[in-house]
């Protein structure tokens, strides 16, 4: 299987993080005086770039690879701060946020069940560990705001995009295509996807 | 202690796996209109038979055994679905939920207690696996849900009846009782407490 | 760097432990009647005072230290069944509950952060899981109880007191001086920026 080769860049992972968190600080934002301040601002928008990654790393058995370099931590904390400064200048950019948000779930998803290919996992628990990494972020940002989880939800297609995607991507790499071919093709079925279903949901 | 050298067979887990998600669709499919639509029932379904053993594995520090093989993954969702449809004929069968509820914790409690047992851990901590492992499913069900955590109340008898068939279950093995015999046992235990308790609670 | 050497006593462990599943479950006592009955005050006891250390080492991809012996889940059921039957006796002690809480977060902080600076982990991690064990056990008890998380809220300063407190420890290990010098501070800069929020907040 060509999956046991990759490795994921450092730079990759990281942009993933930064719009990650960015997209959390900026949802997390439109509840302000309601429900989070400043603090839970930043808290929230961490959490969610680091979230799925870690979720993804405790799962496969690892320690988590957000702990092993400083950069993580120190890029998560200050595209969560970026995010809450954006939110002031430019808040109705709602288009943005969820263009963002398709895109982390997207890049997420792809590193996540490419990694899971990479030791050794069967395609079914490879695509449920691109899920949770696409969707972990989001889904621990709304248990930690007590929202409704918006990955269950049919309109949102939020786990529907992430699901589409990642299958793509492993039934590709089970069939020969390279690895980053595929992870290329994944990230794009889950953005359509997620952006359709907010053009027309 | 006799447990060192028990295996747990695919079938048993894989039916433990089916009632809980079955059950959680079951349990989920109440709530719609309200809190979930059908993607929503299917994914609590899937959490619910899966989340107690994934629980006990991370915790174990070992990578979940739902995912070294595709079978876990592919029953829990077909479980799950098929609990949508049994909610659509059966929608007054609320005993029949409650029984599969009871025997869903009873099995999970006597396999994650058995397990913690083989890998060598003491008594009190084999017995708290063991209730995670019989609980994990329904707290995870709750929190995903946003719902008060059915496990915490008197009432309810969840975590007391799991607690009371995983200690018989740990106290006979570490009395020299085979395991299966010792599982059997601490299973029986657990359903009928929880029984009793919407029998007459 | 000299944390390599250090060993957390069972003793320091263990009282964390106690103090937290008290606060936890004194806590919870408030909220009787209301939330959680008698055996959910037990329950978010033992997972407010074990929930920080096993988030802790399932992060450092451990074992959680709290299932290697009987004594920390012993020691936390006690610690919160005492903690239901003080609150009966002193409920109007909302400040002693206070002085508890700050301790927890102060020593839970300390062990988190060492341990990882005596695992290698970089500056940025270590302080990370030196916070996540300092709330791990606060953020659990919100959630179990379905309450909006306290940790995220700037008055509370929980998040400001734990990161500046390990943040302080970090920097002084890296320095060179001694861990039990450098956890000691860590210990006493968390609780004061803790006791002056409440005081002053």
């Amino acid at each position: 299987m060509s999956a046991t080769a990759l490795t994921i860049p450092l730079w990759a992972d990281l942009l993933a993080v930064t719009i990650g968190s960015l997209q959390g600080a900026l949802f997390a934002s439109q509840f302000r005086e309601r429900r989070v301040d400043l603090l839970g601002v930043a808290i929230i928008g961490t959490a969610t770039g680091l979230g799925g990654g870690i979720l993804r790393d405790v799962l496969l058995g690892e320690v988590p690879r957000a702990l092993g370099t400083n950069w993580y931590l120190a890029v998560a904390v200050l595209a969560a701060l970026l995010g809450m400064l954006l939110q002031r200048l430019f808040n109705r950019l709602a288009g943005f946020i969820t263009v963002l948000d398709a895109l982390t779930i997207g890049l997420f998803g792809a590193i996540g069940s490419t990694k899971a290919l990479a030791m050794g996992l069967p395609a079914i628990p490879a695509v449920f560990v691109g899920v949770i990494s696409a969707v972990g972020g989001s889904v621990l940002r709304d248990l930690l705001m007590n929202l409704t989880i918006a990955m269950m939800h049919v309109g949102s297609l939020y786990a529907v995009a992430a699901g589409a995607g990642t299958a793509v991507l492993v039934t590709m790499v089970l069939i020969g295509v390279p690895t980053i071919a595929a992870a290329v093709t994944g990230t794009i079925v889950t953005v359509v996807i997620r952006l359709l279903a907010v053009r027309f949901g």
